[in-house]
């Protein structure tokens, strides 16, 4: 028969520590400790699969079940030589969900399970202490009443504090015995009132109760929607645990704490944690008395601090990683109640990976899986004081990492005005790349629009920078220059703080820490993941300053460098607006002679930070209006200079521009003339950026530096487009090879991020000589989702479950992910060596880092702040694909 | 050894009439005509490989060649006991160009070749006619100059001009023989001038001067150009032939004609045609004399004219086909120029072919391909006078068949208000949903932005309306009501035509001509082709008015109700907007319920309309902002009203109303919040809809008619989507079904317009019940081209030969084609018979349906005036599937 309840006590175990699906989390390590022969107070765990059960039946669990329930509790009164309902010797019960993953929002605990009106005096009795049985049966009574009852907390809080006053108790522990018994009575009273029923006396009752009640809480919406935030199964289901009750405040030679096997905070190698004498675990989280630090338990309670050093060091080596336990200790004697593996932050992680790596403990596989890819983030940006007091505002996406205080200013320009007087953050309703200016001197972006692949979160994460997006809660007016967030108004000058890794939003300013990435153990980490990757890790990087960074941070070439983000600069702006509005090649050309110079320079300075190491540059890709004015604020301009009747020559001006800006609008910029088309269009436009490549190819060439550029076509649909543009980019090679005398290797290929350049992927590879997929426009085109325009929509889908990810943020590997793997199949087919990359937003998110290895992809190339984490998420990849049962994350 | 040179004469020709693709149509219709036995001048064709030889050897032939070209001549000389240069019987040729297909733009005709100043006199001998001589001596002069020797026509013109004029000559039969002696030696001058060389008097050094310039014409711009727009491969190359010159002016038992074994212009069967006595070809093309109806020439050579209609009956029965024919008798003796397959009008088309069924001449497979579907639309529509006289202003893209002619008006509201006194034409620069109105009531619709999908283009094919777009030459001046088009200034109630065929507008009123497509013809041949095809045939209808002319066209069924269209009707856009601009889900069901009944009586209509056919009808598809006012006309609205200080309450009231379309603000509308996201949203719009949809089905089925729905969810990019509204269809019918008592059975199903869908189309199919491919959107999204923006850069694409066909208008097979294809196997793989169709603009366009046809749809659906197309394309489909050989188009 199989089997449903798995007896853990005596030394010995039904289950064991690798049975997490059907034991749970909990379960299977009360499991693993009792076999160790740890001393652990005996029980039984329900398995998940009667969860499942539960669910299928109604409600019931059926005879079988039952009767396993029914054998474990005798074997367990056996052992314990108590017995439930007792008046003798009571057994008392703990009993608590436990699923494969930690989840909160399930019920969590119910103790002192099988107190009644009889075996409370039993408790007192055998305790010798009335206070500490009537306590506990109140405390018990009222668990059950809110978890099992579903009665409103409040509802008990009420009695009790009355009680408590009248009683004139100033502490929980000054309340008399008489004034407990008050308290049950009331609590009854209450019970009844609510439930149209008395409070179970029956023990059995009650445990049936408690057990039906985890099963129900795993289905209850915060559950639900924790497991579909955290992708966690609807299957899975939870296990029960009941567990013998020990008690930590039986007096001074009780006691009970928390601990960890090394400081979850720093990852130095240290006993950490803390305990109570005399206390239940719930007085430690109820904070009313202060625990002392674990280290004072050698001197109170010496041979058990032994005994615990001695029990954890030895989980430690057993689970091979930190443990994070509790225990409790009744008079005089240890129990381990539970253990697990440790949270802890990301600068521990890294520590204790590496530390266990040299100490032999963990293998370097095992040490790359132990640290979150995300988790890298906070050893790269400043955090806030995590001892300030803060007044949060709103909290938006967390588009950019970094913490930053700043004063106020609502655009670009007075940004700029303002930065030279001291910090500021950019708030406005969205960014256009009009702001770049004022982006650049802010140290941090706040918006109350767009999404987490807008172009401020774009930009943002490109410059490294922190960046706050869609605040939607918040007012922003720009006009009157007021920000309106939390009730409150703030104006231009107030100080105002950015949590970029949260999307929270402080009023004032919050003392930040500058973390220190150049660490011994950060670099020691880092050098295990990069031995273990196959993927090359690039950036994108579109100025010396950025690729200079991310070299620092790891990476092995550039792989999107945006041109066009060089054209937005002030001293250029104006030849790229006054050639996008000439009307003819001769004046168009003029115009591109000036912006020559500035792109060589900027080429130059690229080449030069990577000397050694390949750049890839994108052509021209965004629409031209992106240089231009907007539409809509010249139409209001001349109307409202028309209204007022102002000077006609000014009218006329602006009326001639506004008419150009007219003819280049366009409905969907984003399937408009952009990309390659800009190049066919206007071929002298790709003709002057090859030549600013080649020259400065050239130039630093000639300086005795390696340079490797790598001519990228943006958004290419059709064969002849690519050859097109290649014809050009070939031809103006030569043309700088023959005036200046030298010669580079150079590769010209094309990004993927069309679905008709997948399907034709094998012709345009006859010419390409590498693609980098662009999917960001993948996931645009292939969705049928504008990355500006979907943010709320994709919100509303993911909050029905019709999307369980934001597609812009993690890849959708079903269908942009077969979009992807169809291209690299036939772009190969033609070209079996073909370089393949990608340059989205993707590039830097760690699922999607794993699809790219799977697929077979050459490198993946991200933000330059996300370049650590893509190296570890590339390593991670590798391990979870040769050991696939492991899954790809840690949890 | 390969054969370069085919001979023909003597009864017997070294070629075949199915060697197009080597002797080109003409060589090869000589061959088949020589080997038939009829009077054919004798000569040679030098083969289509020889021009690829041509070009691969840079202008040489090389010894083979030419070797068989000088044994061909020999052979010629023998049969006609002629000799090229001979002083006593000098051999004259003519050497023409003849490619596969007809092309103009490429060399046509040098006649008279072989002659100079001693030959000129051997003519003139034995002819007994000097004038007739030195005329076609001067002749050939000035052809060969102009045409190998590329000398200006011009100049020859002034030279013949002056000396005509010095003779005192008014016709050019008029110049005496010393004139055009003087002309001649004129000539030669010139010649010597331009090309700093004799005019060559070697006949060989002639022959092959011509057969270089006939090679080099294939590859001259304007042929370069012509083979592009028609989709002729570069590699064809053009056959050369060299043939014995006969003459028909030769005086009064000689004479030159061209005819038609039917009339090309109505299709009756009659002999058809004119000829001259005494005249050459060239001379019925210049239009000195007047030609004489071919029938005269019974009269005047009845023995003449028995054998020609003796011939060309045999060449009708022999090409099964409708012959066109030139003849040329010399001397009493009938000679055969050329034949080939008729050109005819789209009416005679039709007449011919189900004639030719009738007489058993040819199959009805072989009747549908003689048609060009597209030349039904002019049995259709009316179409203008051909004998009016017309001013052209400008040609624009052709939207939308027809001609009409009506006043300018230039919104939507002057057309409502002017049309009840006349006819109108809106002209718009582009025009929006919230023109609806105005557009329904014009004759036709002009704009001078937007392609062939453009608003105005899909709406007006929808509403069968003449329609121009895209006419980008021309200006129009909306707020001061000024169209400039063709260097004029037309105003308010000026009149304008409108050509939708050909895209061309006319000033002023064209008297037009309305066609009868109920004539028997037409239905005899429809059923023709309805027999062959495999594919069924829906029309795209919003409204009971469209559908009944699609049923009168031959739809069985709709393919495509575009619900949204019922919602711009002035008596339901406030309630839309009110919907719109509600915050809370009871507002917008309360105005929901109010356009519940309208939506009811549409569908109420279109099932009537429709008794027993299927109905597919589209849940609301396009982004809710296109129902509000324009966010930055409010924008300079509102500024206005500040700038002029206007009344408070409305500015207050108009910005309101701004921040709420401000908030609907999309950068890339086509991209964002539309097709299903809208009903995901805001169930209770699908709810409504399909509450409409039931109601009315449940109304009609109770009146005894048999109805259809097929719902239809757009838009679809992921299963959940698809299954979350097809959840509200399903409980609104069972509601709908108890409240009525009225079962009717439905479908549900999907567009196919995302690429994603169709990677998941296999997911999909699980619950949906049949695809409808939205190949607008899959363009759009497959290419990333908004087909509002597109249009500059398709344009730009055909003119340099990146895109062979703007792919709106044309299925792209490559990439959008290989989608549905995909889309097709995926579904049918989980639901084998799954119904699948196409509802975009591609299912009336000939080459789309027989990509259709081959990847399996059940059914195409078009708009109302194209079913007769689709009809006939569909069963052209079949007939090109079953012998692939014979290509999908009629040449």
């Amino acid at each position: 028969m199989q089997t449903y309840v798995y007896f853990f006590g005596g030394g010995k175990a039904d289950g064991k520590g690798d049975m997490k699906d059907t034991l749970g989390g909990k379960g299977a390590g009360l499991a693993e400790m009792t076999n160790a022969g740890l001393p652990v107070p005996p029980g039984f765990t329900i398995s998940t699969e009667v969860c499942r059960i539960f669910y299928e039946n109604n409600g019931r669990l059926g005879e079988d079940i039952q009767r396993q329930i029914d054998e474990a509790l005798a074997r367990l009164e056996g052992l314990t030589e108590q017995k439930l309902g007792s008046t003798d010797r009571p057994l008392l019960v703990s009993v608590r969900s436990g699923a494969k993953f930690s989840m909160p929002g399930m019920m969590d605990t119910i103790l002192n399970l099988g107190l009644n009106d009889i075996t409370v005096k039993a408790l007192a009795t055998r305790t010798g202490n009335d206070r500490f049985a009537w306590d506990s049966y109140r405390r018990f009574i009222q668990m059950y009443g809110n978890v099992v009852l579903q009665i409103n907390k409040r509802d008990f809080d009420e009695i009790f504090d009355h009680i408590k006053q009248k009683a004139n108790a100033k502490l929980d522990t000054e309340i008399p015995v008489a004034a407990l018994q008050e308290i049950v009575l009331a609590y009854k009273a209450l019970v009844k009132e609510k439930t149209k029923a008395d409070f179970p006396n029956d023990p059995r009752q009650q445990l049936q109760g408690a057990i039906n009640a985890v099963f129900g809480s795993w289905n209850n919406p915060r559950a639900i929607h924790y497991r579909r935030m955290n992708k966690i199964s609807e299957s899975l289901g939870t296990a029960v645990n009941v567990q013998t009750m020990v008690f930590g405040n039986m007096g001074n030679t009780s006691g009970t704490g928390v601990g960890f096997t090394r400081n979850p905070s720093t990852g130095e190698k240290e006993f950490y944690g803390e305990f109570l004498i005399n206390a239940q675990g719930e007085d430690v989280v109820a904070g009313i008395r202060t625990p002392t630090p674990i280290r004072e338990l050698e001197r109170v309670m010496p041979e058990c601090y032994r005994q615990l050093r001695e029990i954890t060091d030895r989980l430690e080596r057993h689970y091979r990683d930190m443990q994070d336990f509790e225990f409790t200790i009744q008079e005089g004697r240890l129990y381990m109640l539970q253990t697990r593996n440790g949270k802890r932050t990301g600068k521990a992680a890294v520590k204790i990976a590496a530390e266990m790596v040299r100490e032999g403990l963990i293998t370097p596989e095992d040490a790359v899986m132990r640290v979150e890819p995300s988790q890298l983030d906070q050893l790269l940006h400043p955090i806030l004081d995590p001892k300030a007091k803060v007044k949060e505002l709103t909290q938006g996406l967390p588009a950019s990492p970094g913490a930053v205080s700043g004063r106020i200013v609502f655009s670009a320009d007075d940004a700029v005005e303002m930065a030279p007087k001291g910090r500021v953050v950019l708030v406005r309703k969205e960014t256009v790349p009009d702001d770049i200016h004022g982006m650049e001197v802010a140290v941090g972006i706040l918006t109350s629009r767009g999404g987490m692949t807008s172009h401020a979160a774009v930009v943002a994460r490109g410059m490294g920078k922190c960046c706050v997006v869609g605040a939607e809660s918040i007012t922003v007016d720009e006009r009157n220059k007021v920000l309106t967030a939390g009730g409150k108004q703030l104006h231009e000058g107030d100080w105002i703080t950015l949590e970029g890794s949260t999307g929270k939003v402080f009023e004032g300013e919050v003392p930040t820490i500058d973390p220190d990435p150049a660490s011994g153990d950060f670099a020691e980490f880092m050098a295990i993941a990069d031995k273990i990757r196959r993927l090359g890790i690039r950036a994108n990087a579109d100025v010396p300053r950025d690729a200079e960074v991310a070299r620092k941070f790891g990476a092995e070439g550039i792989g999107l460098c945006r041109t066009e983000h060089m054209f937005f600069a002030e001293d250029r702006l104006p030849h790229v607006q006054k050639m996008i509005l000439s009307n003819t090649e001769p004046e168009r050309r003029e115009e591109l002679a000036k912006l020559l110079p500035f792109q060589r320079a900027d080429f130059e300075g690229l080449f030069r930070a990577m000397d050694g190491l390949p750049v890839t540059i994108r052509l021209l890709d965004p629409p031209l209006h992106e240089f231009l004015p907007k539409r809509e604020e010249l139409m209001v301009e001349v109307a409202t200079l028309r209204a007022k009747n102002g000077p006609a020559k000014e009218i006329e001006e602006k009326e001639k521009l506004l008419q150009r800006v007219e003819a280049l609008h366009e409905f969907n910029p984003m399937l408009g003339h952009r990309g390659c088309r800009l190049g066919i269009t206007y071929p002298e436009i790709s003709e002057m950026q090859c030549r600013a490549i080649f020259q400065a190819a050239c130039t630093v060439r000639k300086a005795g530096k390696t340079v490797k550029p790598e001519i990228m076509i943006p958004l290419v649909g059709l064969p002849k487009e690519f050859q097109e543009q290649k014809a050009i980019v070939d031809r103006v090679a030569q043309e700088v090879f023959k005036a200046t005398g030298v010669k580079v290797e150079y590769m010209t290929g094309t990004m993927i991020e069309l679905p008709r350049a997948v399907i034709v992927a094998d012709q345009i590879a006859e010419t390409a000589e590498f693609f980098s997929f662009g999917t960001n426009d993948l996931t645009q085109t292939a969705f049928g989702f504008s990355r500006d325009d979907s943010g709320k929509i994709i919100g509303d889908y993911m909050a029905k479950g019709i999307l369980t990810s934001d597609p812009f943020q993690e890849l959708d590997r079903e269908g942009v992910g077969a979009l992807m793997k169809m291209g690299v199949e036939r772009g190969r087919a033609t070209r079996h060596n073909l370089k393949i990359g990608i340059c989205g937003e993707h590039g830097g998110d760690p699922s999607s880092v794993e699809f790219c290895d799977q697929v077979g992809l050459d490198y993946v190339s991200c933000s330059p702040y996300r370049v650590p984490i893509a190296r570890l998420a590339a390593a991670q990849a590798v391990v979870s694909r040769k050991s696939p049962g492991e899954g790809g994350r840690t949890v």
